[in-house]
């Protein structure tokens, strides 16, 4: 049999990576697939740095229609990136019949929807294991592999520019701006790192696998977003001496109520997150990603690897092309769908506001070092219901011991609570905030005990 | 369209896992098949235990043959164990068209190619997720995630119950003897430990995913299986001090020679080996278990679960009934292959004998406390081109300070050496053995950097 041709639209990092994994590999991955697999054509504006990459033998062009007009052509790779450009081409590439293989969540978690509709409608598959976790398979993991379970929840780090500038904050006590700079320069951080360092690129992933994992519509809007620029080293500081270690997580979660039993709705949120340092992926350091999956009958799952860079994606998004070459012939009805469940069994459960998020929470309050401000503080957590799991004071930090204003000695002061509703501690915080013994801005973490 | 229906071979733990799991979830796991999955038929020799867990609603025979013979049954679900019978009636429910399901890595490891030959004949499926650490979902990585990539190695925590008390030992500073008292007394070692203690069972594991890392035939009768049992805790609180565990691992491994960098063939190897302790996998504690996958796109992933258990286990056996689902009215020349790789693109690379295998050591020697003994030593390795990675001598054990016939104060010497050929090795442990001033058997194991 011929071999299966695929076009690339994009050949930068990733689609070089893709490019010279798959020639490099092409016996073993033809003796896998049951068939050769080849790059044909190549979409790219720079069209001779583009053709320095791929050689002669491989036809560049600067126009992706062209890729996609191809009669020859029985796959798309879309590495453009980007939510407009890319939408309309992969939605072209549908509507002429071509599977389509793409690494880009942002497209997927805002547009999912309609691409997964359209490719369902026309029978094309569209792949996208290097959309989350780079080359580890988390996707299929979720959407074969655990497919007796009824998934509890799904914590991961997601991204490596934040885990690395999190675990050099830790190691060297190093403040977020000097973290940040350390991972520019060292390249872990782009220029621009707003997608990453405010959570952005974690929900988008965190949004694709909360669609698979409860079978509801991709819902990127939905979700929480908070990242980690504002985190100070002394919290970090704080969470290890509690015996716990600071994560960027993202976190989906069936929510029950708990009078009825009842099924409430899917969290769906990013932010940083206290992990207990014995935990597996409390250990996670550097760029590393790790998935943890909870299923009722598995348990505890973990899934890890390299979220990012050329040859892991590319490793990601060749299992594509060989999942589409192995099945491509295969009646449209019995290959696996694409958000796990079939597209007519969709959830219409709702993604839940954060106010509805029940998890525990780390706070550090800076007070005044004088008598009854602790029954004060702990008093309106009494009041709210919210139990007390572990406290700590310790002397406020260097060149901050005294309040210029007030001259009073201060102290700090971290709380670990039991798990409650977010908005119950939303409440709380605003009224410890008015406490006039109260006297910085208090900072709240929270916290996953993931068992 | 009707639902489709398994018949469950023997119904102990995991089977009941398995009917449990399936009714639990089968709302859930009918969305993602797209069809109703049903078990309608059971034979157990115990007809009426096996009545007990199903219920009315379900036949149950004490005839096996009564459900291969079934022509309402689609896939058997082979949950019986050992090699010879489950062998006839895994051959049989093939040759009567019905896809298998099985948890069986002795069967698999043993029998897989002849089971696997038949079922392409015959055009039928036989899944096999559970043969593999339990509900990690470590075939379908290696079979589909992965493909992309050449495999280097995989090193893997395969069995929980050696997990368990090498646990035990270094958590309590046990010996062998007592831990395994304790894990059995809790369950997690069985009355006769003699498969998971001796490494058989981590080896049936090993062979399977050797056979779809590298596309070779299984081949158990290759392996090099040595156990846990002659482990010391002195062992493990010595290689501690040197910043490692020790755990047992399942190995393999493509071995290439350092001249031509032909490949010589591949390891395949079960032994206790130390592992640095930073290693995430160093970590993994009790009866867990982990996969460490290392390919040459990817980089390193880990795969990390429980490795056994009623649901666990049922949580494999039931993806492979998805899989299967969605797959098998498919045109079978683009199912998944059994072993990854096509059966017509099998490699004849050769498994090597353990004199081969390339790879580092802890050596531990009881000596004599005097002058020359170090030299003497240290110039047999030298001699041998093995160089030492790190030393430490400690004073030799309680009890054990002086030599009775000699009178001579004694000490232990601890090597780490950089890697060396097994064979090379082993002339060099015979000859130190041989040295009037080495007074015990010298403790030798294996050490892997995984990185």
């Amino acid at each position: 049999m011929k071999p299966i041709q695929a076009g690339l639209l994009g050949i930068g990092t990733v689609g070089s990576g893709v490019f010279h994994v798959l020639q490099r590999n092409q016996e073993e991955i033809r003796r896998r697939a049951g068939r050769g697999i080849e790059i044909t054509m190549v979409a790219d504006l720079d069209t001779a740095r583009a053709q320095a990459v791929v050689g002669e033998g491989v036809q560049v062009v600067n126009d992706a229609r062209a890729v996609i007009a191809n009669p020859d052509i029985d796959i798309v790779i879309e590495l453009i990136g980007g939510y407009r450009i890319a939408r309309d081409l992969v939605m072209e590439a549908i509507a002429a019949g071509k599977h389509v293989v793409t690494a880009n969540k942002a497209l997927l978690a805002v547009h999912g929807t309609e691409i997964f509709e359209a490719a369902h409608r026309r029978g094309v598959m569209v792949n996208f294991e290097a959309a989350v976790a780079g080359g580890i398979p988390i996707i299929k993991a979720l959407r074969e592999g655990l497919t007796a379970n009824s998934i509890e929840w799904i914590a991961g780090i997601i991204n490596g520019t934040t885990n690395f500038i999190l675990s050099e904050m830790r190691d060297k006590g190093l403040d977020f701006d000097v973290a940040l700079k350390d991972a520019q320069r060292l390249g872990y951080a782009e220029a621009d790192p707003t997608f990453d360092i405010e959570g952005v690129d974690a929900a988008h992933k965190a949004t694709i696998m909360s669609a698979i994992a409860f079978g509801i519509p991709v819902q990127f809007d939905k979700a929480y977003v908070e990242g980690i620029t504002k985190l100070g080293a002394q919290d970090i500081r704080y969470a290890e001496q509690l015996g716990y270690r600071i994560k960027l997580l993202g976190i989906t979660k069936r929510s029950f109520d708990p009078a009825t039993g009842a099924l409430k709705g899917i969290e769906l949120r990013v932010h940083p997150s206290l992990v207990p340092a014995r935990r597996l992926i409390a250990n996670v350091e550097g760029a590393m990603n790790a998935v943890m999956v909870q299923g009722d009958a598995v348990g505890t799952t973990l899934y890890y690897g390299k979220g990012a860079g050329s040859e892991p994606t590319a490793s990601a998004v060749i299992a594509d092309l060989v999942d589409i070459t192995r099945l491509h012939t295969a009646d449209a009805a019995h290959r696996v769908p694409h958000l796990a469940f079939q597209p007519d069994q969709m959830s219409d459960a709702p993604v839940l506001p954060m106010s509805e998020v029940v998890t525990s929470y780390y706070l550090r309050l800076r007070v005044a070092d004088q008598a009854g401000v602790l029954a004060k503080v702990t008093g309106l957590l009494a009041a709210a219901g919210i139990s007390i799991d572990a406290m700590l004071q310790r002397p406020a930090g260097a060149g901050a011991e005294t309040d210029g204003e007030r001259g009073v000695p201060q102290t700090d002061l971290i709380i670990l609570t039991h798990t409650v509703r977010e908005g119950t501690m939303n409440e709380v915080l605003a009224q410890m905030q008015g406490l006039p013994t109260v006297l910085a801005p208090i900072v709240r973490i929270r916290k996953e005990e993931l068992a």
